[in-house]
């Protein structure tokens, strides 16, 4: 029965170890024992399996100083069974609860990332190129619902990978010889089948008080929601792994769907990258916030803390007015640009302001006529019948009333003490008000240009038309403008 | 402020008909009131705002009999209300109770399935375009969570959509003049807001003993579990929402993914889809799974019952055998044919037996050589030296022991008594006891093609080699076998 027990959960985490590819023959694998069950039948089942994997294993714990002498017991009988099994071991010490003092994290993710940066630091100085990890299938099941209640969006419901990189703040100021991967040998097995292993290898696993305080987010997870989930649905395990499975997919079918696609997407340039309007809007909208993060990674090197409420808001940036800037995270925003949506800091993306130079004078405009413009813009001026107008193709046409506006109109700068009446707005307005209010950012004002004629603002380009020079139905004859880009 | 809340409650859910584009002027609208503040709710913002949306309505109720006198009160107050607005109402009463009992349904079950008959009846017989139903974000939560709970896969956690197709079990029977749309136009608006709604209308919802049986799912999710999960996240409710945005934006991208495929991926014949494997092949994962869902939609009219662990199953099968099958759904299979995977009832695709016709007598086969096989096959013969095997391409090549097998080889179909030592079982089997150990259809085990020598069964082809003739270590020549399908 024992042998029974022994050779089945030998044989899955084996067929783990060969299909994941999670080491070859020869390199080191750090293997983190903890001292409870499931790590100890990770360690075992290693261990035994060694000249079929052929990893070099070496046995890592930390003591968490948690728990006074308890906590020290725990680290020497780790090393006793290192050594028993002739492995090499390394124990460390962390105060944690002066660690999460310190750096004001719960006790609960003090101890997580105390313990990733010594398992990781330590691969790192073995150059192993693999970091055994005891996850279960029962602490995928409490990932899932974690990522769930935290509302992650469906592709953080995939939970863990039996193969994944290290997050950045893992190896934060550590130099990698060899390139590591997290592996999760045990992630097919029940914690049932961890314990009944270590049970049938005569192992005594520690009684982990780490995993009793009731107080951590994933023990009430353990033992107040999953019980009351499984009452309502007695499969619910089943149910969120095969979630997890599904959602790893479309995840992973996603990624190779917009990989497709990036080439022609996206330009990077310098610490930017530019996503320019006609292949954008044809992306559909799961692969444009795919590529919104794919762009901040990009950029910054990781994805720590970026929300789906600002890749949503950001992925709708091809309807805003050029010159929106959507927060995505720490500094780093995603801005539309005339005929592109833009991921930078701000300071990178300003240089390219979507407006020509219209230097201190102003440009003359032709009417009728189009008027060049530096930088290959162009303003287009056209005389028509006031039942022609068609609704405007806003922000970059508007018809007017062309006896309100004459002929003698100029392009320019904004200048002190600029006044005009906004559109619907029913009376004057200062145009720094205006700009502050639309939430034009500060660079961009100075450059916005600005439709004058003798009586005043004749159009805010790519903003508003003013009051007095709008088509009417009494007016007898339209003026048409139609503003171009470069590229138009 | 009673103004204030009014005002803001009718602005949502006139944005929510019109841009749901819900229904149009004139058209009739069947308004489900149960009583409670939720549809109490619609039913005012409907009637209020009638003159912009122009829709024509029509109140429902259903007495579930489920309180006695209670619930025949409930049903005077809304047809009280109904007189009061100036609207025609219609009130019917099933005793749900004994239809539980009848179809064996819980009376959760039985009380749905009863309103909902009783609502797209009506609307049908009124010619209505719209069912509008009073779910709210609340219900749109509990139901983000039911779907999690059941493991319904990524797709099913977009939860209830503003506007649906009514399920099919609705229609059952119903013949619908008009298409009819099932809208929910407070599925922005929380369960507070529409009991403010009320309060500021001066409309008393009744209290809704339904929604008090603690035995219901839903009733057991809104009263134990979300409270339990916001304790843990403050914003949970929030979170569920975003995911089932999110969830929602995914599946509508896959399957215009799958949309633009279809036409080259599939081909419908009679009651049949087949997927030809090469274009199968090409296809992620997951749209391989929308893809069966949609075949099994074509072919069925509908998708109710179906699993994901079958669509997986069968997501697979182009790395299965010929012949394998996976049960999808009621009668409804996917079969792994010889260059494709085919969607339909057993009877409709057996047809298309992915062997040749040997005839009575079977052929001779040329070694070495090509013999050519009725419907396009080829049986290829060469002769090699042992140490060129490869890895055959199983289970369609073979390499043999040349001397054990002899140049006197010959393809028919099996017989009764045939016998072989399968490769790997050490002993001598029956044919008809492995075609049934290897789940071969019974309709197919007449034609798969049998290579014999003088000796006996050399090769079950596409199946299994004969442990007598397979090459040794020891052979001093071998024989190489490929089998070739029409198209290869």
């Amino acid at each position: 029965m024992d042998e029974e027990v022994r050779r089945q959960v030998e044989e899955k985490v084996l067929r783990a170890v060969v299909e994941g590819r999670m080491w070859a023959p020869g390199e080191t694998v750090v293997v983190a024992v903890s001292g409870g069950p499931d790590s100890l039948c990770l360690l075992q089942t290693l261990h035994t399996l060694q000249p079929h994997h052929g990893g070099r294993l070496h046995v890592a714990h930390l003591d968490h100083r948690f728990r006074g002498a308890e906590s020290a017991d725990e680290a020497r009988r780790v090393v006793d069974l290192a050594r028993a099994l002739g492995l090499p071991a390394t124990v460390e010490a962390v105060d944690v609860p002066a660690l999460a003092r310190r750096e004001r994290l719960s006790d609960e993710e003090a101890g997580r990332r105390a313990r990733y940066r010594f398992l990781v630091g330590l691969a790192a100085s073995l150059g192993a190129s693999a970091l055994a990890l005891g996850h279960t299938a029962d602490d995928q099941v409490e990932t899932v619902l974690m990522h769930f209640l935290r509302g992650s969006g469906p592709a953080g419901l995939r939970g863990m990978r039996p193969v994944s990189p290290p997050a950045p703040w893992m190896t934060e100021g550590l130099v990698l010889s060899t390139p590591l991967r997290l592996v999760r040998p045990l992630l097919g097995l029940s914690r049932r089948e961890t314990e009944a292993y270590c049970a049938a290898c005569g192992l005594h696993p520690a009684r982990d008080r780490w995993n009793e305080e009731v107080r951590f987010l994933r023990v009430r997870l353990r033992r107040q929601v999953i019980p009351l989930l499984e009452e309502l649905n007695p499969r619910f395990r089943e149910a969120a792994l095969r979630l997890a499975q599904l959602a790893a997919w479309e995840e992973e079918d996603l990624q190779a769907l917009l990989e497709e696609r990036w080439p022609a997407l996206a330009r990077s340039e310098g610490r930017t990258v530019r996503f320019p309007l006609a292949g954008w809007r044809n992306l559909p909208r799961t692969l444009r916030l795919l590529a919104l993060r794919r762009a901040v990674e990009q950029v910054r090197g990781h994805l720590e803390g970026l929300g789906w409420e600002a890749l949503v808001a950001a992925g709708r940036l091809d309807e805003a007015r050029v010159g929106t800037t959507v927060a995505l995270v720490e500094g780093l925003v995603a801005r539309r640009g005339y005929e592109e949506v833009a991921v930078g800091r701000p300071e990178d993306l300003e240089e390219a302001a979507p407006w020509p130079d219209l230097g201190e004078g102003g440009v003359p405009v032709a009417v009728p006529g189009r008027t060049e413009l530096p930088g290959g813009y162009a303003l287009v001026a056209e005389e028509g019948r006031p039942e022609e107008a068609s609704p405007p193709d806003a922000p970059w046409e508007a018809w007017l009333d062309a006896e309100a506006c004459g002929r003698r109109l100029w392009l320019r700068h904004r200048r002190p003490g600029d006044r005009f009446y906004p559109l619907g707005l029913g009376g004057e307005k200062k145009l720094q008000d205006f700009f502050v209010d639309e939430k034009v950012p500060r660079a961009l004002r100075g450059r916005v240009p600005l439709l004058v004629s003798p009586r005043g603002i004749v159009w805010v380009v790519g903003y508003r038309l003013d009051e007095r020079f709008r088509l009417r139905p009494e007016s007898r004859r339209a003026l048409h403008l139609r503003w171009e880009g470069p590229k138009d």
